[in-house]
């Protein structure tokens, strides 16, 4: 046998007009020049190029956290962001709710068929460039391909942990009457942007998504607030009303919360009433809420204003004694009403 | 405003006839619901059910390592398994096959709207006890929801953590000439399981897939067999022959494998030949592929013969210089040929 014959040729991958195809997935040549040419180079690191399928990291003695999520947002691309972004900011901002610091993040990849190679690296790009500002590396992935028509373009898990600072214990059930409800920034703004584009609903808007990773914000008050912070979370899908009503069930407490007082852009509002959306329930990905006993909560709120992802952030509410866990709103008109958490299928894939 | 009338009733899930909708990925109630008696029922620890959106856990000081793989197997019932057992198996062997030991999962769920929930709960309810008897708890996990053609069912991916024994630091780039290559058991099983169930192939075969996690099989061979085991891989996609060409690539060596050493069932050979595939390219789910120094090689490969998952281990061949990186067999004729991965997409969806 002429073992020159037989030798590949490797062609570059045609990043212009090509797309992906099943062999791309399928374990041989074709994912491996894929893999090369689109990830690697878009997450640039060295885990990666030694091609295992594991990498190892170095940890001091301590507690740790583990989270995961998938990201199936429609369209993939919207303004301020793509599923990419997303699925970097999103998983990170899960790790540091906890108060951890992230290290280190996985990515799986689920393509159709025929998707474009472009789009593809286009996303690629933009995961290595929010990981790489975020300093939070993508060590680890994996790539699968599945016929057309059985997936929507592409879709992401990624996978995040990170260390926990001693003595930081952050739990669901945490809150208690009289601690105070702090968001980071205005409200909504995610959600509206993603639907801006859908297709069945595109309006004109200059609002771009929130998505931005967290987890300096979350150190800064973490540095001056410790574990008087009782508990950290992101308000992305459900938005905030379902964020308090989670954490009201959890913590079997109650919220009451001022409408005057939630950060909201008047062309997020405009869109909301547009749609029909109340912004309580619009997805944020670049917003936190945090409940704080009330001795540190002026130091925590200077600490996110001075915070560029915190310079809005406001005093909402505070946490009520409760046994219905409702979520209690005074509204701008001088009433009040419960803030329920959606029951329906309001807002699908907005992340 | 009368607040027992907006307090929800709590029904049950129809786990018999009920079907996934969008609601159940939407972030409020029903996704709760749906977590809750599915995912938190079948998974079952502490870890999920306090709530948070990260979980928290101990390590000492010392080298970690991470994986992720996303799982799109069609069917998602196979003989031997589903997609919801291999996405534990998998990841687990992955994180085993650096030596490492698997210390924690998570489960990210791309669902089709529509999707039973009594096949949602069955999957679950494998992964569930699939971790539990590898003890390797799935402590986080996220749920998505896409329209009704958007998806296939089901996709999983699973990203997993372990810990690295004190000096193992196993490398794809580190088989030398003169050492020797292990398999721990017959070849092409799940593949075969998997295909004699495609819609369109369906063929009689009693074939098993082999998914398994393999963590205290490669235990027991670090055990005996230290930093002279090169290194491991799980021939899954792209079978061995995609492994031993993977690893002739980035160490820069050839190998020289004998036809007639690699364990292959009488059936499994005559599935693949009725399906016109090389044996060699089928995925493995619970076998694995060892680099020894020859030193070693003796003692990992009795400690293979001695454990449940290795009974039918061999030493199938040699690492060999080549400046080509062939993968060179040794034919059940006395022939040889090169073993080439594929290029092509044979066997999309196999895992």
């Amino acid at each position: 046998m002429n073992i020159a014959v037989v030798k590949p040729t490797r062609r570059k991958l045609d990043l212009r007009n090509g797309r992906v195809d099943l062999s791309h997935g399928a374990g041989g040549r074709a994912m491996g020049q894929l893999i090369e040419d689109i990830f690697h180079t878009a997450f640039d690191n060295d885990w990666l190029r030694a091609g295992n399928d594991q990498s190892a990291f170095t940890v001091p003695a301590g507690r740790m956290v583990m989270t995961t999520d998938g990201y199936v947002v429609s369209p993939l691309f919207f303004p301020g962001g793509n599923i990419g972004s997303l699925a970097v900011h999103g998983t990170i901002n899960d790790v540091a709710m906890s108060g951890a610091k992230p290290l280190y993040l996985s990515a799986s990849f689920i393509i159709e068929e025929g998707f474009p190679l472009a789009d593809l690296a286009k996303i690629a790009d933009t995961m290595g460039a929010a990981s790489r500002e975020a300093g939070v590396p993508i060590i680890t992935g994996d790539t699968k391909v599945v016929e057309r028509g059985k997936a929507d373009g592409v879709f992401i898990s990624t996978a995040g942990v990170g260390i926990l600072p001693e003595g930081i214990d952050m739990r669901s059930n945490a809150a208690r009457s009289g601690d105070c409800v702090i968001v980071s920034g205005s409200i909504g703004d995610h959600g509206v942007a993603v639907m801006s584009k859908r297709e069945n609903l595109e309006f004109d808007t200059d609002i771009l998504s929130d998505s931005a990773a967290l987890h300096t914000l979350t150190a800064a008050m973490v540095a001056v607030g410790g574990t008087s912070i009782r508990l950290m979370r992101d308000p992305t899908r459900g938005g905030i009303a379902a964020t308090l009503n989670e954490i009201a069930h959890q913590s079997s407490v109650g919220f009451r919360i001022d409408e005057e007082k939630i950060p909201l852009k008047p062309e997020v509002a405009a869109a909301c009433e547009f749609l029909g959306l109340d912004p309580l329930n619009v997805a944020n990905e670049g917003k936190l809420v945090a409940v704080v006993a009330p001795e540190a909560a002026d130091a925590v709120l200077a600490a996110m204003l001075a915070h560029p992802l915190g310079q809005e952030a406001a005093l909402i509410g505070h946490v009520v004694e409760d046994p219905h866990c409702f979520v209690q709103m005074e509204t701008s008109f001088g009433g009040g009403r419960i803030v329920d958490w959606l029951s329906g299928e309001q807002l699908p894939r907005i992340c």
